[in-house]
């Protein structure tokens, strides 16, 4: 059963968005209902996706795999002897009704309308008389409620809890959810609060759902005790395990930390909420903290695609430059957290380098995790294949992260919903508001028309065939309200980009925010040309896997080589020629000049001379997009190919 | 209370060896009592601190963790409750009695004899009447025995336990330990054999106790039920795990694999064990399937130190050329394993070339593990620490696996008693003998007597600095029964080595066995000079960490920078000039020529041209030997230094 509120809030301006506007800028993001994304554009399509394929698919596992079940069996008393997958199972299906809401509210169903009550009831039906809610703590057999703040993952996901039901409210209205999350949200405050237990969740998230419940309900004891977690971690308030308290970020405070270390995917969640708050009390020491640790973190700890988080053993970033191609771990997870804390800081500083961020990560991590058909993921995004996956060579093993190969499923999931719940919100990243216009922060075929605080309208129609292209156009309507400007995000890597408005020549513009004043006045056309030729990228030697390498771009895109395409040789034996530039043999058909090597190895690879070269074949060899590699199945692949 | 048996077997030629005449070949190992070391020589300084220091650290250590408690836990009933400690820790007992065992035969103490009889005592105790014993398994409140084969390890304890039997029978006689054994080997084939249990150890270590106590006893059942365990893995007769069935070697049979794969301790135990039923069956077959897989696990996924396996998150060998120096596993047990196949396929073949991989192992991978004062020890053994071990910058984590530091203890101890156990047998390494005469495999300052078949003795006395110096003299006395072959090994690296009989001019010698006819005829000194000007080894472009660097060489040791060396710059920043050849600056003081950059990055790292060096200062930075990294405390260090 569930129940709807459609009660009038005093943020109802802010529907459909997840943040309120910025407090201290002059910038606020866009709700979802300003923007529409067409359907044939690069992004309209991973939308079509994600609702027709990757929704059902993780819903279908989810039960399949019994974490629906856990909630049924909840509500039935039969936990802890039912009680099917790992301790954080919760959070996935809390992730699943977040991606589905926030879908309904861009596309609205029927069927998807009764699937998400149908999952609101099951979850609501497993809540506690006390508002505490999770399937594998508390009952007779079970851990102890919050007995295991470590590695319980409990506040992570009622975190995740908060946020589905803000996607919930913010898309249908206030329904059992809002109150399932309400009572949770109060327990924790009780539990947790000045007087309460004094400690943290190992990983973060809890934190963000409270915050973003404080901006739906206006009630500030939620971003109180969000302010009181994030204060408290850093205090080693945490037990030292294995990995050390860096790896859940208990070992600085934050404003204190010079990097992100440990866990990337609690690095950057983390991050995201310490902007948040940020944001909301107008602390700039806060964020300016906070942009520093990500700064020395793109400088050091960052691989080229904008994938965080090296090592396999703790899922953790590595030290400064520690950064394999080949042992890549560069999480999705982590991906789809620095998309949303690079978001933040966009909202928070107004600086169009987050944009820049922004699209690398969505353009080279998190839509190189899905397959096309949206029903096998990479959990691991390597940088570098070197065998196919054989197990029976064991050259790769499995280790249920899909390596070499996207998986339906993983033992531990997180990566699919997350994926899905970026793809179903895509609209709200695409631009930003400010009080005299609007800017254009990702390319985007679609429409914008935001609400301005004089209570005008601001249109723009975008037409671009971005990535493939470098060409936008923003079509702006005449208006009766007058001019706005209209600001265009100029990545950094388009050097040489241009802007033309009707009938005027084009000019030169630097990288950030180009304006374009006055615009609505008339009907007009702006062009922004950017450059996609592709180019060549090298490392900073301290990256063993780019030293001696180049990696190649084009427009937010990396590209990499893989073996199908030099005719089953392999991508080790092939040394680029960086004299001659790339350049696109055709739609998409990134090209490099290159010898491939037939590759031998019968002795120690150690000698007092370098290795010759044998006797390479000269030929052009085509480049794949990254985030499109294994798709013609498994194959050897490198972005860091060799030079002379 | 202990009993001795002192029997005669038929096998009492062998006593002090842990192996037989090599049934195909000539060559036999030399028994301990053949061989002595010196007390000053280099050998004879880590040997001496394996009985002061190491095996009384290990002793307590095991006493405080409880582990030796859990033995007399199992037999006053109080098991399950009151064990500690990992599953495994049974065998690192049997281990520290292993070589506690073969040191009290190389050196015997009444104390340490006292020990060891103790140490039999308590464990004989814990010994269940049908011979089973395992303090972890088969109690009320514990797992069934052998319900969890995949991870538990009892038969892996079961073989170190028949190894420390072997070295307490050869070295003391048949005691109480033997006949533990004997009942425990007895119980392995009643329960494993043709009509038992058809399936085989997670950690393959069983097969090399059941062939070493079948040679000490002569029992053939024994043998035969190492090969039935041998034969059976590969045919997945293990569950499937999460790292594939290669992680314990259980996707291929053990004839038709091409590489080691999966655990590398597993890959190179088990190699060894299958050497070991080779040479016992005359079986040429499996001994040159080791042989090729061994061949190409050197040429592809062997790190220069002769360190295996790279992966931190199975412990295993990667993919081919998978070897980043920042990452490296290379686990000290696993250059054990590769020491003690080494050790075999050298018996098997009278091929020197494994004298060379024995040597380099010995020297960068086991001796780099303990401190000098043998209280401290690395398990992993990185070839680039990148970062100051800061747990409050979570640069490096712990993962109490000694990162940057050598730690005192483990709670996975395996690495310390097999550094030990190695120490305690050096002798058995330093030659072999053939029906002609005695070949020196290893160099070291002491002496060795062995016996021919003839029956006659080939005395050799060796006097080296050896590594430090590369001169060997071996003094041979005159005896009555003529001329005998002497050979000695000349590595691969000693281009351009000399030998000089008395009286006669140097001659230049290849690598490999260098045969010195008929000596004992009269009193010589031969003289063996190894060149050991240091050299620059420069790796396969494939192998991310040597592509655009060089490491440098000194006879069988490899060399790193580290940053004390260097005024407090970091080893990122050295850029060597490799015009200039290294140098010796004095004694050990290898030298090089190079640029220290001042290392700057504040920005994102990738560039579309390559980093151009600042303003480096040139200057002469010192090495140091690598198995004596991080002794003057933390230090950031490099094995493959950048070049320019």
């Amino acid at each position: 059963m569930s129940r709807s509120h459609e009660t009038t809030s005093p943020l109802d301006e802010l529907a459909h968005s997840r943040l309120p506007v910025a407090a201290r800028g002059s910038v606020r993001p866009l709700s979802m209902d300003e923007v529409s994304l067409s359907e044939d554009g690069y992004w309209g399509v991973w939308q079509a996706v994600n609702a027709a394929s990757i929704l059902p698919h993780c819903a279908s596992w989810m039960e399949s795999e019994g974490w629906v079940d856990n909630f049924r069996a909840a509500a039935e008393g039969t936990l802890p002897e039912t009680r099917r997958g790992r301790e954080f199972t919760d959070s996935d299906v809390y992730k699943l009704i977040e991606a589905m809401s926030w879908e309904n509210g861009r596309l609205p169903t029927p069927a998807l309308e009764a699937e998400i009550r149908q999952l609101i009831d099951i979850v609501g039906d497993a809540q506690e008389p006390d508002g505490y809610i999770n399937t594998n703590f508390g009952r007779p057999g079970q851990v102890a409620r919050y007995a295991d703040l470590e590695w319980g993952s409990e506040l992570y996901g009622d975190g995740h809890l908060l946020q589905a039901a803000v996607a919930r409210a913010r898309t249908s209205g206030r329904d059992r959810l809002f109150e399932i999350a309400t009572r949770l949200a109060d327990h924790i405050c009780d539990t947790f609060g000045p007087e309460g237990i004094q400690s943290v969740c190992g990983h973060p998230e809890i934190e963000l759902g409270l915050i973003e419940f404080a901006r739906l309900t206006g009630v500030e004891r939620y971003r109180r005790q969000a302010e009181l977690f994030l204060e408290r971690r850093g205090h080693h308030v945490l037990e030292d395990i294995e990995f050390g308290r860096a790896y859940y970020q208990d070992d600085v405070p934050i404003r204190d930390a010079a990097v992100f270390r440990g866990h990337a995917v609690r690095a950057t969640y983390l991050a995201a909420a310490a902007v948040d708050v940020g944001i909301d009390r107008n602390d700039t020491s806060l964020v300016e903290a906070i942009r520093a640790q990500l700064n020395r973190t793109l400088a050091r700890r960052t691989y080229v695609t904008g994938g965080m988080g090296s090592r396999f053993r703790d899922e953790a970033f590595g030290a400064d430059f520690e950064l394999p191609a080949d042992g890549a771990y560069s999480e999705t997870c982590a991906g789809v957290g620095a998309f949303m804390l690079a978001w933040r800081l966009l909202l928070a500083t107004d600086d169009a380098a987050y944009g820049d961020l922004m699209e690398r990560v969505l353009y080279n991590v998190i839509t190189a995790s899905p397959s096309p058909d949206g029903r096998a993921f990479f959990y691991v995004n390597t940088l570098h294949q070197r065998a196919i996956d054989d197990r029976s060579d064991g050259a790769q093993s499995s280790l249920q992260v899909g390596l070499g190969e996207r998986a339906p499923w993983f033992r531990v999931s997180c990566c699919p919903t997350n994926v899905s719940r970026t793809f179903a919100t895509l609209e709200a990243y695409v631009g930003v508001a400010d009080s005299r216009g609007l800017a254009v922060s990702l390319f985007a075929r679609g429409r914008i028309t935001a609400r301005l605080d004089d209570g005008s309208t601001a249109e723009a129609e975008i037409d671009t065939d971005y990535p493939h292209d470098g060409r936008i156009v923003v079509r702006v309507p005449a208006r009766d309200a007058g001019g706005w400007r209209l600001r265009l995000r100029v990545p950094a890597w388009a050097q040489g980009a241009t802007i033309r408005r009707d009938g005027t020549a084009p000019i030169v513009v630097a990288p950030g925010w180009v304006d374009v004043d006055d615009v609505g006045i008339r009907e007009e056309e702006i062009e922004l040309l950017l450059p996609l030729e592709p180019r060549f990228v090298f490392g900073d030697p301290r990256i063993d896997s780019a030293r001696g390498a180049v990696a190649v771009e084009r427009g937010p895109r990396v590209y990499c080589v893989e073996s199908p395409d030099i005719a089953g040789a392999h991508v080790d034996g092939v040394i680029v020629d960086t004299a001659s530039p790339p350049w696109m043999a055709g739609t998409d058909e990134v090209t490099v000049s290159a010898h491939v090597e037939q590759l031998e190895s019968s002795s120690w690879p150690y000698a007092a001379r370098p290795a010759a070269a044998g006797s390479p074949v000269a030929r052009d060899v085509r480049l794949t997009p990254y985030n499109e590699w294994a798709r013609r199945g498994p194959s050897t692949m490198r972005v860091w190919m060799r030079t002379e």
